[in-house]
């Protein structure tokens, strides 16, 4: 069964590996529609080797659109996701305007996909830090329930859309010229450095990336009780979170069966050779599907044996984002 | 009183560096001896404006030397500082070599500076990123006992050598070239990359910089029962280590309370505006002796109230190395 998709939000850095990824996939595209601002209309884009043309997003783009994949940010979500419900289609939003919604499902296919059939219109995308830890946690959690998460991040310029991948670039490249590295839209130079992500900060003293991977993993595991602690920072390089997660369990268990645990989970793969000091790094994890696992160790901080400590690397684009709303919308066909 | 100095690996990175510290802080030279292995011998360094030839270090080298500052690793400490201490020097020495040794004081000045006057010709100075912590979490310590920390870093390629520092800008410069990106020395490309820090990974699961950032805070807190668990990682950038930690307190304890003491507290700056998204950086603590706090807030995984997150950047070869150093050698003297 084919069905008529519409991607909405097609030049963005999301958007684009929507295409990507529903090419790999060779996901059932009857009519494609790619759909983005103004600004864009008329551009074209590739997919499957042939040209689309990119129309204007109206609330009159949807007739007959079965599958609509949003990313263009939250107000346009907001703006114009109901009009696509309206006509019929069922959106997978990548936004997080109806992330911690009631009736909406907040979907990662490895841990909750259960959830994507009990939609009203919208299933949302979770943040991409969210999915990478979820889809190493929740195999645990499954065994010997996870209690208590402290995670510390070291995320990519591109999360924060194309243009922080521009804005890097242009700094490494002005570096190397001798002249001055120009800031533009990150709040600070990002070549050369390290900052507290650059999202707002609420009152609790978190940022909203911090948050919402306390409040959606919540949601995400159906346990409203599971607590977790995130410190969340950008580093200088394009592609490819990564995480370094403490983990405390309701009762104990070894590094070793932590490794066979994700040895057998999916959408894992386990890279933790410490002979070779060869664990995860965003170099190999961008532009592929995986979480990578490593550093799998017991937490030396406890005796009680039921900590464990984990480093993992995930593309936040991909299984972040396109991967896994397209991975939702498989499920939906 | 002036005393005579030398400076044993005094072409390294962070031998170059108390020449710059000696310097700044007018520290009571009466005569610099430069030392480094036969390779350098010949070479000129400059001290307070005035070159001094580098002399190739042998047993014979410390005749007459007070006070001998040692960074030049742990083999050539191992074989060196005893012949210093013969002389009748005091040895500060930077390497690991006597970190762990009984007898021989580890000392971070804003914590321990009473350890100082215990020694036998030998102090050590700590691991730079167990001086970076130490330095921030010690003065919360004193107030309200610290019974465990999860810590996670993000360090700079120059704590791992001058080499690093090359083998960054090397590929960087390639980069922006369009030219392959070759890796040298570091396991890995570090160039829009992060990676577990090239360290040996001990049996435990640990590499040796994060069983360092345990054991040495024991040693240097003289508390043997507080518990630490370190993920370390380096990051693409030239100096300055941050640190993402999580502190949990004997009893409860607020964000407010930990703002104060630290805001009093020797060594540390307070770097903490929410509203401006500004924290501590690398870019702004390198080449600087203070240790940089921001982030500070009640752990939210926690309901008892004792729990801390922070985070904290300082200058490895600086406070983490050189600068700490000659502290200890101004309360020698």
């Amino acid at each position: 069964m084919s069905v008529n998709v519409a991607v909405v939000g097609a030049t963005g850095a999301v958007g684009q590996e929507f295409l990507t990824v529903l090419a790999e996939r060779n996901f059932p595209i009857k009519n494609l529609k790619l759909l983005a601002s103004a600004r864009s209309a008329g551009k074209t884009a590739t997919f499957n080797g042939k040209e689309y043309l990119i129309e204007e997003l109206t609330k009159d783009s949807f007739k007959d659109v079965q599958i609509a994949l949003f990313s263009a940010g939250g107000s346009i979500s907001k703006e114009f996701a109901p009009a696509a419900v309206s006509a019929g289609a069922v959106v997978v939003d990548n936004s997080s305007a109806f992330r911690m919604k009631e009736g909406v499902p907040l979907v990662v296919p490895e841990v909750n996909p259960e959830a994507i059939h009990k939609h009203n219109g919208v299933i949302a995308n979770p943040n991409c830090s969210t999915i990478i830890m979820n889809v190493a946690v929740w195999p645990l959690y499954k065994v010997n329930k996870v209690k208590r998460v402290i995670v510390s991040t070291y995320q990519a310029v591109s999360g924060a859309g194309a243009w922080g991948l521009y804005e890097l670039e242009a700094q490494q490249k002005a570096f190397a010229a001798g002249q001055p590295i120009l800031k533009e839209k990150f709040p600070h130079q990002i070549f050369n450095n390290v900052f507290s992500h650059n999202s707002k900060v609420a009152d609790n003293g978190y940022n909203e990336e911090e948050n919402k991977m306390v409040l959606e993993t919540r949601k995400i595991f159906g346990d409203p009780k599971i607590m977790i602690t995130a410190t969340c920072v950008r580093v200088p390089i394009p592609r490819a979170h990564s995480e370094s997660i403490n983990v405390e369990f309701e009762r104990p268990i070894t590094a070793d069966q932590v490794r066979q645990i994700l040895s057998k989970a999916p959408g894992i793969k386990i890279v933790d050779d410490p002979a070779n000091n060869y664990f995860p790094m965003p170099l190999e994890t961008s532009n592929q599907d995986l979480v990578y696992a490593g550093r799998i160790r017991q937490d030396i901080s406890r005796d009680d044996g039921k900590g464990i400590d984990l480093f993992v690397s995930g593309d936040q684009i991909r299984k972040g984002a396109a991967t896994n709303a397209v991975q939702i919308a498989e499920r939906l066909v």
